[in-house]
Protein backbone atom coordinates (compact mmCIF):
# COMPACT_ATOMS: atom_id res chain seq x y z
CA UNK A 1 0.00 0.00 0.00
CA UNK A 2 1.60 3.51 -0.64
CA UNK A 3 1.45 5.80 2.03
CA UNK A 4 0.84 9.73 0.70
CA UNK A 5 -0.36 12.28 2.55
CA UNK A 6 -3.97 11.01 2.96
CA UNK A 7 -3.00 7.95 4.41
CA UNK A 8 0.08 8.34 6.33
CA UNK A 9 -0.62 7.58 10.60
CA UNK A 10 -0.11 10.57 12.11
CA UNK A 11 -1.28 9.21 15.85
CA UNK A 12 0.22 6.09 17.51
CA UNK A 13 1.53 4.88 14.30
CA UNK A 14 2.97 2.00 16.23
CA UNK A 15 -0.79 0.56 15.86
CA UNK A 16 -1.08 1.62 12.43
CA UNK A 17 -0.60 -0.23 9.49
CA UNK A 18 -0.32 0.06 5.53
CA UNK A 19 0.31 -3.59 4.65
CA UNK A 20 -2.77 -4.75 2.27
CA UNK A 21 -2.87 -8.10 4.13
CA UNK A 22 -3.92 -6.14 7.32
CA UNK A 23 -6.28 -3.88 5.20
CA UNK A 24 -8.11 -7.14 3.91
CA UNK A 25 -8.40 -8.72 6.80
CA UNK A 26 -10.10 -6.02 8.70
CA UNK A 27 -12.43 -5.22 6.19
CA UNK A 28 -13.23 -9.06 5.49
CA UNK A 29 -14.25 -9.24 9.68
CA UNK A 30 -16.61 -6.43 8.76
CA UNK A 31 -19.87 -5.87 6.64
CA UNK A 32 -20.71 -1.99 7.71
CA UNK A 33 -18.51 0.90 5.88
CA UNK A 34 -19.27 4.35 6.68
CA UNK A 35 -18.79 6.76 3.86
CA UNK A 36 -17.86 10.39 4.06
CA UNK A 37 -17.98 12.66 1.10
CA UNK A 38 -18.60 16.64 0.87
CA UNK A 39 -21.07 17.92 -1.42
CA UNK A 40 -22.81 21.41 -1.23
CA UNK A 41 -20.39 22.47 1.19
CA UNK A 42 -21.09 19.84 3.57
CA UNK A 43 -19.67 16.60 5.06
CA UNK A 44 -21.94 13.32 4.98
CA UNK A 45 -21.16 10.15 6.34
CA UNK A 46 -23.74 7.52 5.57
CA UNK A 47 -23.40 3.55 6.67
CA UNK A 48 -23.47 1.34 4.11
CA UNK A 49 -22.79 -2.17 3.26
CA UNK A 50 -19.95 -3.41 1.41
CA UNK A 51 -18.13 -6.80 -0.46
CA UNK A 52 -14.32 -6.85 -0.84
CA UNK A 53 -13.05 -8.22 -4.22
CA UNK A 54 -9.18 -7.86 -4.20
CA UNK A 55 -8.20 -4.56 -3.50
CA UNK A 56 -11.78 -3.34 -5.00
CA UNK A 57 -14.37 -2.60 -2.53
CA UNK A 58 -18.05 -2.76 -4.05
CA UNK A 59 -20.88 -0.36 -2.87
CA UNK A 60 -24.60 -0.45 -3.93
CA UNK A 61 -28.26 1.20 -3.25
CA UNK A 62 -30.86 2.75 -4.78
CA UNK A 63 -30.13 4.82 -8.04
CA UNK A 64 -31.87 7.25 -6.06
CA UNK A 65 -29.82 7.32 -2.99
CA UNK A 66 -27.98 10.78 -2.60
CA UNK A 67 -25.16 9.00 -1.40
CA UNK A 68 -24.73 6.78 -4.64
CA UNK A 69 -25.74 9.60 -6.87
CA UNK A 70 -22.85 11.96 -5.31
CA UNK A 71 -20.44 9.19 -4.93
CA UNK A 72 -20.65 8.24 -8.80
CA UNK A 73 -20.35 12.09 -9.90
CA UNK A 74 -16.23 10.91 -8.96
CA UNK A 75 -16.00 13.29 -5.90
CA UNK A 76 -13.32 12.03 -2.95
CA UNK A 77 -14.16 9.46 -0.70
CA UNK A 78 -13.26 8.20 2.71
CA UNK A 79 -14.99 5.06 3.63
CA UNK A 80 -13.84 3.81 7.30
CA UNK A 81 -14.48 0.55 8.60
CA UNK A 82 -14.37 -0.11 12.36
CA UNK A 83 -14.74 -3.59 14.52
CA UNK A 84 -14.84 -3.06 17.91
CA UNK A 85 -13.32 -6.33 19.75
CA UNK A 86 -13.62 -5.09 23.24
CA UNK A 87 -13.50 -2.43 26.22
CA UNK A 88 -10.53 -1.96 27.79
CA UNK A 89 -10.44 -1.03 31.63
CA UNK A 90 -7.92 0.92 32.81
CA UNK A 91 -7.12 1.73 36.71
CA UNK A 92 -7.34 5.81 35.84
CA UNK A 93 -9.97 7.14 33.29
CA UNK A 94 -7.56 8.91 31.12
CA UNK A 95 -6.38 5.33 30.26
CA UNK A 96 -9.66 3.47 29.65
CA UNK A 97 -9.89 2.47 26.07
CA UNK A 98 -11.22 0.41 23.00
CA UNK A 99 -9.59 -2.59 21.47
CA UNK A 100 -10.70 -2.35 17.62
CA UNK A 101 -9.48 -2.47 14.37
CA UNK A 102 -10.04 0.16 11.85
CA UNK A 103 -9.67 1.11 8.43
CA UNK A 104 -9.56 4.30 6.83
CA UNK A 105 -9.58 4.54 2.98
CA UNK A 106 -9.33 7.44 0.62
CA UNK A 107 -10.08 7.63 -3.07
CA UNK A 108 -12.62 8.30 -5.68
CA UNK A 109 -15.85 5.94 -6.55
CA UNK A 110 -16.42 4.57 -9.77
CA UNK A 111 -19.99 3.65 -11.17
CA UNK A 112 -20.11 0.28 -12.77
CA UNK A 113 -22.28 0.35 -15.33
CA UNK A 114 -21.74 -3.28 -17.47
CA UNK A 115 -24.08 -5.50 -16.50
CA UNK A 116 -21.99 -8.47 -15.90
CA UNK A 117 -19.80 -6.47 -13.74
CA UNK A 118 -22.81 -4.85 -11.96
CA UNK A 119 -23.78 -8.71 -11.10
CA UNK A 120 -20.33 -9.92 -10.20
CA UNK A 121 -20.08 -6.77 -7.55
CA UNK A 122 -23.71 -7.48 -6.25
CA UNK A 123 -22.70 -11.01 -5.44
CA UNK A 124 -19.71 -9.99 -3.82
CA UNK A 125 -21.54 -8.13 -1.35
CA UNK A 126 -24.25 -10.98 -1.05
CA UNK A 127 -21.20 -13.40 -0.54
CA UNK A 128 -19.27 -11.48 2.16
CA UNK A 129 -22.53 -10.76 4.24
CA UNK A 130 -23.99 -14.52 3.27
CA UNK A 131 -21.99 -16.72 2.00
CA UNK A 132 -24.07 -19.12 -0.36
CA UNK A 133 -27.11 -17.25 -0.07
CA UNK A 134 -26.92 -15.73 -3.76
CA UNK A 135 -27.51 -19.29 -5.26
CA UNK A 136 -30.65 -19.66 -3.26
CA UNK A 137 -32.25 -17.02 -4.12
CA UNK A 138 -34.13 -15.13 -7.14
CA UNK A 139 -31.03 -13.11 -9.45
CA UNK A 140 -31.78 -9.54 -10.04
CA UNK A 141 -34.03 -9.20 -13.11
CA UNK A 142 -33.24 -5.77 -15.14
CA UNK A 143 -36.02 -3.53 -13.86
CA UNK A 144 -34.02 -4.38 -10.34
CA UNK A 145 -30.32 -3.92 -12.07
CA UNK A 146 -31.58 -0.77 -13.20
CA UNK A 147 -32.93 0.95 -10.10
CA UNK A 148 -29.38 -0.29 -8.08
CA UNK A 149 -26.41 1.60 -8.41
CA UNK A 150 -23.16 -0.15 -7.92
CA UNK A 151 -19.60 1.38 -7.39
CA UNK A 152 -16.47 0.59 -7.08
CA UNK A 153 -13.73 1.98 -5.12
CA UNK A 154 -10.17 0.83 -5.31
CA UNK A 155 -8.19 0.34 -2.00
CA UNK A 156 -4.59 2.36 -3.28
CA UNK A 157 -4.46 4.68 -0.32
CA UNK A 158 -5.96 2.42 2.84
CA UNK A 159 -4.33 2.43 6.49
CA UNK A 160 -5.42 0.21 8.94
CA UNK A 161 -5.17 0.81 13.01
CA UNK A 162 -5.35 -1.80 16.01
CA UNK A 163 -5.31 -1.78 19.70
CA UNK A 164 -5.51 -5.21 21.07
CA UNK A 165 -4.22 -6.31 24.42
CA UNK A 166 -4.28 -5.58 28.32
CA UNK A 167 -4.96 -2.00 29.52
CA UNK A 168 -1.55 0.12 29.99
CA UNK A 169 -1.99 2.34 33.26
CA UNK A 170 0.70 4.70 35.40
CA UNK A 171 3.02 2.71 36.89
CA UNK A 172 2.12 4.33 40.53
CA UNK A 173 -1.79 2.96 39.41
CA UNK A 174 -1.13 -1.05 39.64
CA UNK A 175 -0.98 -0.41 43.09
CA UNK A 176 -4.77 0.62 43.05
CA UNK A 177 -7.45 -2.53 44.39
CA UNK A 178 -9.52 -1.52 40.73
CA UNK A 179 -10.35 -3.86 38.39
CA UNK A 180 -8.68 -3.66 35.11
CA UNK A 181 -9.24 -5.89 32.37
CA UNK A 182 -10.83 -6.35 28.79
CA UNK A 183 -14.42 -6.76 27.76
CA UNK A 184 -14.50 -8.61 24.62
CA UNK A 185 -17.60 -7.36 22.32
CA UNK A 186 -18.61 -9.60 19.48
CA UNK A 187 -20.84 -9.08 17.05
CA UNK A 188 -23.47 -12.63 17.26
CA UNK A 189 -26.00 -13.73 15.19
CA UNK A 190 -29.73 -15.01 17.59
CA UNK A 191 -31.59 -17.62 16.51
CA UNK A 192 -33.54 -17.01 12.62
CA UNK A 193 -36.96 -15.63 12.63
CA UNK A 194 -38.89 -17.31 10.06
CA UNK A 195 -40.84 -14.95 8.00
CA UNK A 196 -43.98 -15.48 8.15
CA UNK A 197 -45.03 -16.57 4.67
CA UNK A 198 -42.24 -18.92 4.09
CA UNK A 199 -44.05 -21.50 1.03
CA UNK A 200 -44.47 -25.22 2.74
CA UNK A 201 -41.40 -27.26 2.43
CA UNK A 202 -39.02 -24.43 2.43
CA UNK A 203 -35.93 -25.71 5.45
CA UNK A 204 -33.88 -23.88 7.16
CA UNK A 205 -30.41 -23.22 5.59
CA UNK A 206 -26.95 -23.00 7.97
CA UNK A 207 -25.39 -20.35 6.04
CA UNK A 208 -21.99 -18.98 6.88
CA UNK A 209 -21.44 -15.52 8.14
CA UNK A 210 -17.83 -15.30 6.63
CA UNK A 211 -16.92 -11.84 8.41
CA UNK A 212 -18.06 -13.93 11.82
CA UNK A 213 -14.70 -14.83 11.78
CA UNK A 214 -13.43 -15.76 15.48
CA UNK A 215 -9.62 -16.16 14.75
CA UNK A 216 -9.69 -12.70 13.86
CA UNK A 217 -10.34 -11.45 16.99
CA UNK A 218 -7.25 -12.15 18.13
CA UNK A 219 -5.21 -10.37 15.21
CA UNK A 220 -1.62 -9.08 14.13
CA UNK A 221 -0.34 -6.33 12.74
CA UNK A 222 1.56 -9.07 10.97
CA UNK A 223 -1.33 -11.53 9.88
CA UNK A 224 0.13 -15.06 7.76
CA UNK A 225 -3.60 -16.57 7.20
CA UNK A 226 -5.35 -13.00 6.38
CA UNK A 227 -3.58 -12.66 3.16
CA UNK A 228 -5.42 -16.36 1.67
CA UNK A 229 -8.12 -14.50 0.29
CA UNK A 230 -7.67 -12.81 -3.33
CA UNK A 231 -4.80 -10.01 -2.08
CA UNK B 1 -35.66 19.13 15.94
CA UNK B 2 -35.78 21.05 13.19
CA UNK B 3 -35.87 20.02 9.89
CA UNK B 4 -33.43 21.66 7.26
CA UNK B 5 -31.93 21.25 3.86
CA UNK B 6 -29.12 19.14 5.82
CA UNK B 7 -31.06 16.60 7.27
CA UNK B 8 -34.50 16.62 5.70
CA UNK B 9 -34.92 13.13 4.64
CA UNK B 10 -34.76 12.19 0.77
CA UNK B 11 -34.90 8.44 0.27
CA UNK B 12 -37.81 5.96 2.23
CA UNK B 13 -38.74 8.77 4.26
CA UNK B 14 -41.19 6.45 5.91
CA UNK B 15 -38.52 4.79 7.71
CA UNK B 16 -37.36 8.29 8.63
CA UNK B 17 -37.75 10.63 11.84
CA UNK B 18 -36.79 13.70 13.02
CA UNK B 19 -38.19 13.30 16.54
CA UNK B 20 -36.09 13.91 19.20
CA UNK B 21 -37.05 10.70 21.43
CA UNK B 22 -36.14 8.79 18.62
CA UNK B 23 -32.85 10.42 17.61
CA UNK B 24 -31.46 10.26 21.54
CA UNK B 25 -32.88 6.59 22.08
CA UNK B 26 -30.72 5.48 19.31
CA UNK B 27 -27.74 7.09 20.49
CA UNK B 28 -28.17 5.76 23.45
CA UNK B 29 -28.20 2.33 22.31
CA UNK B 30 -24.70 2.52 20.64
CA UNK B 31 -21.37 4.01 21.46
CA UNK B 32 -19.27 4.35 18.41
CA UNK B 33 -19.93 7.02 16.20
CA UNK B 34 -18.11 7.91 13.02
CA UNK B 35 -17.48 11.49 12.67
CA UNK B 36 -17.01 12.87 9.30
CA UNK B 37 -15.16 16.29 7.94
CA UNK B 38 -13.12 17.87 5.64
CA UNK B 39 -9.63 18.84 5.85
CA UNK B 40 -7.22 20.24 2.79
CA UNK B 41 -10.04 19.73 0.47
CA UNK B 42 -10.13 15.71 1.60
CA UNK B 43 -13.04 14.08 3.74
CA UNK B 44 -12.45 12.34 6.66
CA UNK B 45 -13.90 9.72 8.61
CA UNK B 46 -12.75 8.94 11.91
CA UNK B 47 -14.50 6.28 14.30
CA UNK B 48 -15.08 7.55 18.12
CA UNK B 49 -17.00 7.29 21.17
CA UNK B 50 -19.10 9.39 22.63
CA UNK B 51 -21.78 10.50 25.39
CA UNK B 52 -24.80 12.23 25.09
CA UNK B 53 -26.32 14.55 27.74
CA UNK B 54 -29.43 16.23 26.83
CA UNK B 55 -29.33 17.14 23.23
CA UNK B 56 -25.43 17.22 23.23
CA UNK B 57 -22.87 14.86 22.35
CA UNK B 58 -19.52 14.76 23.79
CA UNK B 59 -16.71 13.47 21.84
CA UNK B 60 -12.81 13.39 23.31
CA UNK B 61 -9.59 12.30 22.34
CA UNK B 62 -5.54 13.03 22.65
CA UNK B 63 -5.12 16.84 22.30
CA UNK B 64 -2.62 16.10 19.24
CA UNK B 65 -5.35 14.10 17.33
CA UNK B 66 -6.07 15.46 14.03
CA UNK B 67 -9.96 15.04 14.01
CA UNK B 68 -9.90 16.70 17.74
CA UNK B 69 -7.54 19.47 16.43
CA UNK B 70 -9.65 19.77 13.03
CA UNK B 71 -13.66 20.02 14.47
CA UNK B 72 -12.81 22.45 17.05
CA UNK B 73 -11.39 24.58 14.71
CA UNK B 74 -15.40 25.24 14.50
CA UNK B 75 -15.70 23.47 10.96
CA UNK B 76 -18.93 21.55 9.52
CA UNK B 77 -18.94 17.96 10.50
CA UNK B 78 -21.23 15.25 10.58
CA UNK B 79 -21.65 12.68 13.10
CA UNK B 80 -23.31 9.02 11.98
CA UNK B 81 -23.88 6.63 14.69
CA UNK B 82 -25.09 3.05 13.36
CA UNK B 83 -26.84 0.03 15.34
CA UNK B 84 -27.44 -3.07 13.40
CA UNK B 85 -30.19 -4.97 14.31
CA UNK B 86 -29.98 -7.77 11.84
CA UNK B 87 -29.83 -9.25 8.25
CA UNK B 88 -33.19 -9.36 6.26
CA UNK B 89 -32.97 -12.33 3.79
CA UNK B 90 -35.97 -11.93 1.24
CA UNK B 91 -36.44 -14.39 -1.97
CA UNK B 92 -35.09 -12.32 -4.02
CA UNK B 93 -31.42 -10.70 -4.00
CA UNK B 94 -32.77 -7.35 -4.69
CA UNK B 95 -34.72 -7.20 -1.48
CA UNK B 96 -31.81 -8.51 0.99
CA UNK B 97 -31.86 -5.58 3.36
CA UNK B 98 -30.18 -4.84 6.96
CA UNK B 99 -32.74 -4.40 9.97
CA UNK B 100 -31.05 -1.22 11.67
CA UNK B 101 -31.26 2.01 13.66
CA UNK B 102 -29.11 5.30 12.38
CA UNK B 103 -29.00 8.75 13.22
CA UNK B 104 -26.95 11.41 10.76
CA UNK B 105 -26.14 14.47 12.59
CA UNK B 106 -25.13 17.65 11.13
CA UNK B 107 -23.55 20.54 13.09
CA UNK B 108 -20.42 22.42 14.49
CA UNK B 109 -18.40 20.92 17.39
CA UNK B 110 -16.83 23.10 19.92
CA UNK B 111 -14.27 22.35 22.10
CA UNK B 112 -14.44 22.89 25.94
CA UNK B 113 -12.10 24.56 28.04
CA UNK B 114 -13.26 24.60 31.42
CA UNK B 115 -11.94 22.36 33.64
CA UNK B 116 -15.46 21.55 35.68
CA UNK B 117 -17.12 21.31 32.48
CA UNK B 118 -14.62 18.89 30.62
CA UNK B 119 -14.38 16.62 33.38
CA UNK B 120 -18.41 16.58 33.35
CA UNK B 121 -18.50 15.37 29.67
CA UNK B 122 -15.61 12.62 30.38
CA UNK B 123 -17.69 11.38 32.81
CA UNK B 124 -20.83 11.25 30.56
CA UNK B 125 -18.86 9.70 28.08
CA UNK B 126 -17.65 7.14 30.52
CA UNK B 127 -21.46 6.23 31.95
CA UNK B 128 -22.11 6.29 28.53
CA UNK B 129 -20.44 3.15 27.70
CA UNK B 130 -20.19 1.70 31.29
CA UNK B 131 -22.34 2.51 33.72
CA UNK B 132 -20.42 3.18 37.75
CA UNK B 133 -16.88 2.66 36.13
CA UNK B 134 -16.00 6.55 36.67
CA UNK B 135 -16.38 6.14 40.18
CA UNK B 136 -14.10 3.11 40.73
CA UNK B 137 -11.55 4.51 39.03
CA UNK B 138 -8.86 7.33 39.41
CA UNK B 139 -9.95 11.18 38.26
CA UNK B 140 -7.78 12.27 35.92
CA UNK B 141 -5.05 14.68 36.64
CA UNK B 142 -4.40 17.98 35.63
CA UNK B 143 -1.95 16.82 33.09
CA UNK B 144 -4.07 14.08 31.77
CA UNK B 145 -7.02 16.86 31.81
CA UNK B 146 -4.74 19.21 29.44
CA UNK B 147 -3.72 16.50 27.18
CA UNK B 148 -7.13 15.51 26.76
CA UNK B 149 -9.33 17.46 23.94
CA UNK B 150 -13.03 17.78 25.01
CA UNK B 151 -15.41 18.95 22.37
CA UNK B 152 -19.73 19.33 22.32
CA UNK B 153 -21.71 19.04 19.35
CA UNK B 154 -25.53 20.02 19.48
CA UNK B 155 -27.89 17.92 18.19
CA UNK B 156 -30.09 20.27 16.40
CA UNK B 157 -29.66 19.07 12.90
CA UNK B 158 -30.24 15.50 12.65
CA UNK B 159 -32.23 12.69 11.24
CA UNK B 160 -32.97 9.14 11.90
CA UNK B 161 -33.53 6.36 10.29
CA UNK B 162 -35.13 2.97 11.10
CA UNK B 163 -35.82 -0.19 9.23
CA UNK B 164 -36.93 -3.40 11.34
CA UNK B 165 -39.16 -6.31 10.47
CA UNK B 166 -39.09 -9.39 7.94
CA UNK B 167 -38.66 -8.92 4.55
CA UNK B 168 -40.90 -7.35 1.80
CA UNK B 169 -40.82 -9.58 -1.21
CA UNK B 170 -42.11 -9.14 -4.67
CA UNK B 171 -45.98 -10.45 -4.72
CA UNK B 172 -45.18 -13.45 -7.32
CA UNK B 173 -41.82 -14.57 -5.30
CA UNK B 174 -43.63 -15.59 -2.25
CA UNK B 175 -44.31 -18.94 -4.05
CA UNK B 176 -40.61 -20.04 -4.00
CA UNK B 177 -39.57 -22.72 -1.52
CA UNK B 178 -36.66 -20.57 -0.17
CA UNK B 179 -35.87 -19.39 3.57
CA UNK B 180 -36.67 -16.00 4.20
CA UNK B 181 -36.25 -14.08 7.21
CA UNK B 182 -34.64 -11.60 9.56
CA UNK B 183 -31.22 -12.84 11.69
CA UNK B 184 -31.52 -10.92 14.35
CA UNK B 185 -27.87 -9.57 15.49
CA UNK B 186 -26.64 -8.65 18.90
CA UNK B 187 -22.98 -6.44 20.35
CA UNK B 188 -22.57 -8.91 23.02
CA UNK B 189 -20.07 -8.73 25.66
CA UNK B 190 -17.91 -12.01 26.54
CA UNK B 191 -16.31 -13.17 29.78
CA UNK B 192 -14.37 -10.56 31.11
CA UNK B 193 -10.44 -10.89 30.63
CA UNK B 194 -8.54 -9.70 34.18
CA UNK B 195 -5.64 -7.82 33.68
CA UNK B 196 -2.60 -9.96 34.45
CA UNK B 197 -1.06 -7.04 36.90
CA UNK B 198 -4.37 -7.11 39.43
CA UNK B 199 -3.39 -6.37 42.68
CA UNK B 200 -4.43 -8.15 45.53
CA UNK B 201 -8.04 -8.36 46.86
CA UNK B 202 -9.07 -7.16 43.68
CA UNK B 203 -12.24 -8.03 42.47
CA UNK B 204 -14.74 -8.03 39.43
CA UNK B 205 -16.90 -5.48 39.98
CA UNK B 206 -20.52 -6.37 37.59
CA UNK B 207 -21.16 -3.47 35.40
CA UNK B 208 -24.31 -2.58 33.78
CA UNK B 209 -23.46 -1.39 29.98
CA UNK B 210 -26.36 0.93 28.98
CA UNK B 211 -26.06 0.90 25.63
CA UNK B 212 -26.80 -2.68 26.01
CA UNK B 213 -30.87 -2.52 26.06
CA UNK B 214 -32.34 -5.51 24.85
CA UNK B 215 -35.71 -3.72 24.17
CA UNK B 216 -33.85 -1.44 22.23
CA UNK B 217 -33.82 -4.31 19.66
CA UNK B 218 -37.59 -3.75 18.74
CA UNK B 219 -37.57 0.07 18.03
CA UNK B 220 -40.77 1.92 16.86
CA UNK B 221 -40.48 5.35 15.29
CA UNK B 222 -43.09 6.61 18.23
CA UNK B 223 -40.93 5.60 21.61
CA UNK B 224 -43.04 6.26 24.60
CA UNK B 225 -40.02 5.18 26.91
CA UNK B 226 -36.90 6.27 24.77
CA UNK B 227 -37.90 9.85 26.49
CA UNK B 228 -37.10 8.88 29.95
CA UNK B 229 -33.17 9.96 29.77
CA UNK B 230 -33.17 13.51 29.80
CA UNK B 231 -34.42 14.70 26.58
Amino acid sequence: MKVTQRNRLHRLPARGSHESGVIHSILDAAFLAHVGFQAHGQPFVIPTLYGRDGNTLYLHGSVASRMLKELGGGIQACVAVTVVDGLVLARSAFHHSMNYRSVVAFGTARPITERDRKVHALRVISDHLIAGRWDDVRAPNDKELKGTAVLEFALDEASAKIRSGPPKDEPKDYARTVWAGVIPLVMEPRSAIPDERLADGTHEPQYELPWRNESAATPSLMPSSAESKSA
